[in-house]
């Protein structure tokens, strides 16, 4: 045996090595899309991106070279570790083409622009957008479409395996693979592959119909149904004011992007669209769109604003916070107070579980409401058992511990962000709404900075250090990282 | 059988309403005080009290006529709106002298002020109390001591027996009444009110001999012990900046009156101090406390404040936040974005349960500490049983989920507060913090309006009216309150 096979044995690093040198080669043939259209552009950003694939390509083939006697089987602990290292790793390879020129960012700028992009936040500290060359604005399209498969592949095939915050409850037999993980896996990520491509090329032939450039309309098609948010203009959404269609069209592509995708695969093997309504999760999440849209825009045209422009602006930037997509069309904190502390809220929900979308999850608050209801009624009646159901299934109280010990982690999580941020001389505002929209993976903030109309680039470079870790903890559901530094989890 | 005691058997209203009139009779006595006073200061304040007194001694009069045949015996549905009326009577009535006039003041302004001395809140309405008459400042200082000693009685003798928010867990002896309630818990709160009473002398004769006018040292010494927070003066304890004894000394007193009153029972009955120490939660308040005094007191010594010049004001203004008390002697609002955000968690926290101090409790952030941990536990061995121990005493699945229950309807409740604020057009900040501040009874909140610096009597009326109801939600566990709006609970 080698000395590397003994490593190997001793550490069981092996596995988690090779399948990040597989998910670096797939990076390396995205990464050569926006090539191509660099040597077609004849722009200097050509040589950055080069460089990048390079050390990408090298990367991934040592790493190859050294793992390839290995046998690719997973426990779970190593499933944590590849989790957490695969978003690791690419972000920081996907941040190579920024690192080496492509445009003039600090190191701090270019991870948090990157980790901003894979895990489908949205925010960004680039001004100058519109002038920015065509391979970089696909390079940072593509990056949040690559993303956004992975969250949901992520979510369907991993999470609910290794109990994440109550993502038990979506255990199906397509997730339940115990000890044949990978073949199973493979099946289900397949299929949710094909759907996310059909979704995502209807996006981009929609937006093009609709008057969008071909440029345009790829990137904002990708990065709608990924829920990213990022956007080819620095005023985001805003350039098509006068376009209202496209605005409702976003929001329809940022709803196709929030819902469960497995529901895509049950609507096409049941050829009925009822799977959707039937869905409690997505029930919930329309609803309270319904509710919360209404009200604004009621608050919008007592204040003097016509109705239908309202409604176009209210729906618009809500569903865009609420799937956490992120684009904005306009600075909606100059809306008033209420607008201001309800977009807060909506920071924090998010669209479905198995979706691109992040944040807490329309699941997690209703199971919590079941959970309340079920305590005042232990009040009344001390005695009383009630069974919980959630979706036709029982709730047991595993996942619904699980769940709660979920939002008290994202709180804590949000909660001390604001508090580094604080330490690094944001404001009040600022350093909780940055924190919230980070590990909430929104895109904007609130306040002066990093509002709706602002951006993240005057932060100051620790901050955005703290903001991309953040990004990072939300979009692996906060847990999948915590464990990874508790001493228990490294005791034999 | 007359149409009263028809009226009585069909409702049940009978006991609660003799012992509301025995709360009011209370309360004529209390306000004798000031009247007396008020006589001898020959001030116009008077006849406002007049006019309260007798309302007040006609309604408990009335209210002790038809229910005179009545027989004293509660379910706990009658213990449950008991204990909800009865601080919304106190509150009211204790208004009187305000809403008649003593000094000018609208009804809103009345009851906030009212509410949040009842409440030991100690957000004020008032500006130039410097200049108000003795007996104003008495009645003042009166409520809240008076409302401090109804809230040991209430988490001592009331709230583990109705299982709100995990209270179960102190149930001892003497709160496990089942259905020989009165006898039981009169016996405790007669030792306990020998306590406080005992503890009130101590902190007034302190104040006293450290310098204190003989009036300031009365209101002072009832407000620090009931953690109020009403001041004699405009600028709180800014009036002492140049006497750090006397903060030092307050600190004492606000601790002595956040810690759980059983234990000065079971010192006295020991004879010795550790009670204090072996207790969990007196532990987890004084290291907090420990960590975060030490912390701003280094942010504020790198940013050029001389040591003790910081440590005294950070102790004193952190003490007073977290024990809710609320005193100020210094805009902490001025000393950084670190500070702001560290002060608006810490008006979440709260002193110990079954003290005169309001917030969530610091037992319920132990214990969701000690689930998290669990959880994080269960992640890595999932076939793992771990026993849970809080204050050696085993922690049950039920308390665990009340807890947990309990700190989500404390956030909702603050979020639907401070959502209803911004609708009336208050900042985020002001919104957030205020509807925190109120429903935590901490008293300051942040920003240039309520701020420590600040005053709330320039909020808009329904501002003032729905802080009132916060006020009283927090004090009454909140709880206490929602299962009376629930259907369940009126239904036989």
């Amino acid at each position: 045996m080698s000395r590397l096979t003994l490593f190997q044995r001793a550490t069981g690093v092996g596995p988690v090595l090779r399948i990040l040198a597989m998910l670096l080669l797939v990076l390396a043939v995205i990464m050569a899309v926006p090539l191509v259209v660099l040597i077609i552009e004849q722009n200097s950003d050509l040589w950055a991106f080069v460089y990048a694939e390079l050390v990408t390509l090298v990367s991934a083939g040592l790493m190859l070279l050294v793992t390839r006697q290995i046998e690719i089987q997973l426990k779970p602990r190593q499933m944590f570790i590849l989790t957490t290292l695969s978003w690791v790793t690419i972000s920081t390879y996907a941040s190579l083409p920024l690192v080496f020129g492509a445009p003039h960012l600090s190191m701090g700028d270019a991870v948090f622009e990157s980790v901003s992009a894979v895990t489908t936040t949205g925010s960004t500290v680039m001004v100058g957008i519109d002038n920015l060359s065509d391979g970089l604005k696909l390079w940072r399209g593509l990056l949040q479409w690559v993303g956004g498969i992975g969250i949901i592949v992520m979510a369907i095939a991993i999470l609910p395996f290794l109990q994440v915050g109550g993502m038990r409850l979506f255990q199906t037999e397509s997730s339940d693979w115990s000890d044949k993980i990978l073949p199973r896996a493979g099946g289900v990520a397949k299929s949710i592959t094909v759907v996310y491509l059909l979704i995502s090329v209807i996006a981009i032939v929609g937006y093009w119909l609709a008057g969008m450039t071909p440029l345009d309309a790829v990137v904002h098609g990708m990065s709608s149904v990924a829920t990213g948010g990022f956007s080819n203009y620095d005023s985001s959404f805003g350039i098509y004011e006068d376009k209202p269609w496209i605005m409702w069209m976003a929001d329809l592509f940022m709803l196709l992007g929030a819902v469960p995708f497995v529901l895509y695969i049950k609507m096409m093997r049941e050829k009925t669209l009822s799977s959707f309504w039937k869905d409690q999760q997505v029930r919930g999440l329309l609803y309270m769109l319904v509710v919360v849209i209404l009200g604004l825009t009621v608050y919008r045209v007592v204040r003097g604003v016509p109705f239908f422009d309202a409604l176009t602006q209210v729906a618009f930037n809500v569903i865009s916070v609420v799937t956490t997509t992120g684009y904005a069309s306009d600075d909606y904190t100059l809306w008033g107070p209420l607008a201001i502390v309800c977009f807060f809220y909506l920071t924090f929900v998010g669209g479905c579980s198995g979706s691109t979308s992040g944040g807490m999850k329309v699941f997690r608050f209703q199971i919590g409401i079941i959970m309340l209801i079920n305590q005042l009624r232990h009040l009344v009646h001390s005695n009383g058992v009630f069974a919980q159901r959630y979706n036709g299934r029982m709730l047991t109280d595993d996942v619904i511990r699980a769940v709660i010990a979920f939002s008290f982690f994202f709180f804590f999580t949000v909660g001390a962000i604001a508090l580094g941020l604080a330490a690094m001389g944001l404001d009040l505002v600022t350093a909780l709404s940055g924190a919230a929209t980070a590990v909430a993976n929104v895109g904007p903030g609130l306040g002066d900075t990093i509002g709706p109309a602002g951006n993240f680039s005057s932060l100051p470079e620790a901050a955005k250090w703290l903001l991309s870790f953040g990004m990072l903890m939300g979009r692996l559901e906060i847990l999948t990282v915590l464990v990874l530094v508790t001493p228990m989890f490294w005791r034999k």
